[in-house]
């Protein structure tokens, strides 16, 4: 496994995989999961129904049917073949790959409006095209949603997945909470941005490597193992996400340019960039707070009035201080202890290849 | 049973009993439910636990402790109830009076926002005073908590309680979709207005009924049974709640003069007076109709630059028209409907004459 960082890839290590398998299993969770997902969706009354189908692009903002970017869709992916790393046929995680997708969609619309995010997905963001009132509500209906999905299903397997979701669900909101209050302040240390996102982004994950292995039957230290490694695939993921954040091309993240310097994020190249010392981080220490004294803490879209050659300034200062380097080598880190949280563990062959599939493409992808 | 609809009360019958014991019941439901449910805010990472206690009055705005209205509690005292109509001893029913509460108050913190109403219980909201994000961020959280203190007890009553109450859930944000979709509308139909109360507020208090009963250890005839009396008890009290959003006092209600008419509610009383024909509602239809024009839908808070005599003409146009005369009987009704639910239940003869004593609390209130 070798690193490569070159030019602006965000890949962190060399797949032995080829990525049609990995789309093959991204595809077959989006394909087994979306009938489900979308008899859910279509429950909601209107216009709620209308305003989740635009979220997940199957419509366009004047209603009209849309083949639109759903997402990646790697929890759905995750949650079907953790139920088959319980010995079960990936069905048994549907309502759980379904369940995950609907708390995941929940953030995403109450983030979305929370941060003042424009843009998602190549699209314009709920709040900005219905209404804040709707993306509370519809985020709120996919809540309730994810829990009805898994709780009709009635059995004692159902109760246990749905509880390791609420955990996860609350967890998720304790990392908002935090990434929230850390716009606020010049300094987060990386220990505080890493229990951040793994609250943000490990628990939920955690919880698509266990649901299904939940449903399908499997104990819980079965369900544990999967979870810790889904916990660290999440930090990995959100690693990248983080680089993208920065480095990514908008054109293929769908999001702004500097997407993650506009808001302000006290995300992990920067938190390392500004613990390294040295004067680039220095510099951009005095940046952040002089910047921090001249909005205030309670606007950051004041973040918007700043030219895009300080945002690349920024960026400069973060790359140069080693704050790209050393989040690179984190993603790294973190894919190396994931698939360790799998030795243990009993499975087909195939199924632990699936898992080693998926974890090398979440830190390859560039979007 | 006689209707007293005189002055400016909303009493719409002479109950036969004293509200001594009705006061016991609320206390007791709030002294029995408090310690779990500020154990359940205590584990809410800062800042949210703090703005949670802000919005429950246990603390002021600058973080001092108080001693603030935390609401009547009207579903804790009967969540303890139903636990004692299925013959466990109140007790089995806290975690779930604490539940239904907790979603209650995700559902004002979320309500208040996207309404904007600035007041609750003689204090500002909670997005008020700590912004939108942080009440949209604290009632995810207490949804989320809600779950887990039903999930946490790790028993089959306990997965059928958390199914009642998501369903219930999803049902109350239904409401909330069609609440916020009639304002935007120039009629409304009594039906519709009836469906849409029963969702928002008919569903969770029958949730309170029957989830005590059900962690009690009730068969689902029986949860049913009390899910019916809460269902129409609920409609009960929102016709009540609907007359004083029109005609409650402002320093008893916590809330602004008109607050409903100000929000543009299709309430019943409103429209009761649309359907009702004649002079004063063909009056009433055209100063709704020309408010709809001049003030678009998009921006209901223009309504607060009507004066105080404006809305106090519209009430009286509704008076006129007998909204006000219909909602007293309808209220009445739904009491009556609600105590009728109960006739085929056994249950000890105490717990009938408590739940009567609520029911009939419920339509004398004055806040």
């Amino acid at each position: 496994m070798s690193i490569s960082t070159e030019g602006d890839s965000v890949a962190v290590i060399d797949s032995n995989h080829s990525g049609g398998t990995t789309e093959a299993l991204l595809e077959r969770g989006r394909a087994l999961s979306l009938p489900l997902l979308r008899a859910a969706v279509d429950r909601l009354a209107p216009p709620m129904d209308t305003v989740a189908a635009y979220h997940f692009g199957w419509i366009d903002a004047l209603g009209n049917p849309a083949d639109g970017d759903g997402g990646k869709a790697v929890r759905p992916a995750l949650a079907l073949i953790s139920a088959e790393a319980a010995g079960a046929p990936p069905e048994a995680g549907v309502p759980g790959a379904v369940a995950v997708e609907l708390v995941h969609n929940f953030s995403l619309l109450h983030d979305d409006l929370m941060d003042g995010d424009e843009q998602r997905r190549h699209r314009d963001t709920v709040w900005k095209v219905h209404g804040p009132a709707q993306a509370i509500l519809v985020g709120d209906a996919l809540f309730a949603l994810a829990n009805e999905v898994l709780l009709e299903l009635g059995t004692a397997e159902a109760g246990r997945a749905t509880r390791r979701l609420t955990t996860a669900t609350r967890k998720l909101i304790d990392g908002q909470a935090q990434d929230i209050s850390f716009e606020g302040r010049e300094r987060v240390t990386v220990r505080e941005c890493l229990e951040m996102e793994g609250n943000k982004t490990g628990a939920l994950l955690a919880c698509a490597c266990s649901i299904g292995a939940v449903l399908g039957g499997a104990d819980d230290a079965t369900a544990d193992a999967l979870e810790t490694y889904g916990y660290h695939l999440g930090l990995a993921f959100q690693a990248v996400d983080d680089l993208l954040g920065i480095w990514g091309e908008p054109a293929v993240t769908g999001k702004q340019t500097w997407s993650d310097l506009r808001q302000r994020k006290k995300s992990l190249p920067v938190c390392a960039a500004l613990a390294a010392g040295g004067p680039a981080s220095d510099r951009l220490a005095e940046v952040l707070a002089a910047d921090a004294k001249a909005t205030g803490t309670e606007n950051p879209e004041a973040d918007d009035a700043f030219s895009e050659e300080e945002f690349a300034t920024r960026a400069a200062l973060i790359e140069e201080s080693g704050g790209r380097e050393w989040t690179t080598q984190e993603a790294r880190r973190q894919h190396a202890t994931a698939l360790a949280a799998l030795t243990g563990v009993a499975m087909p062959q195939a199924v632990r290849n699936q898992l080693t599939e998926l974890a090398d493409f979440v830190v390859v992808r560039r979007r």
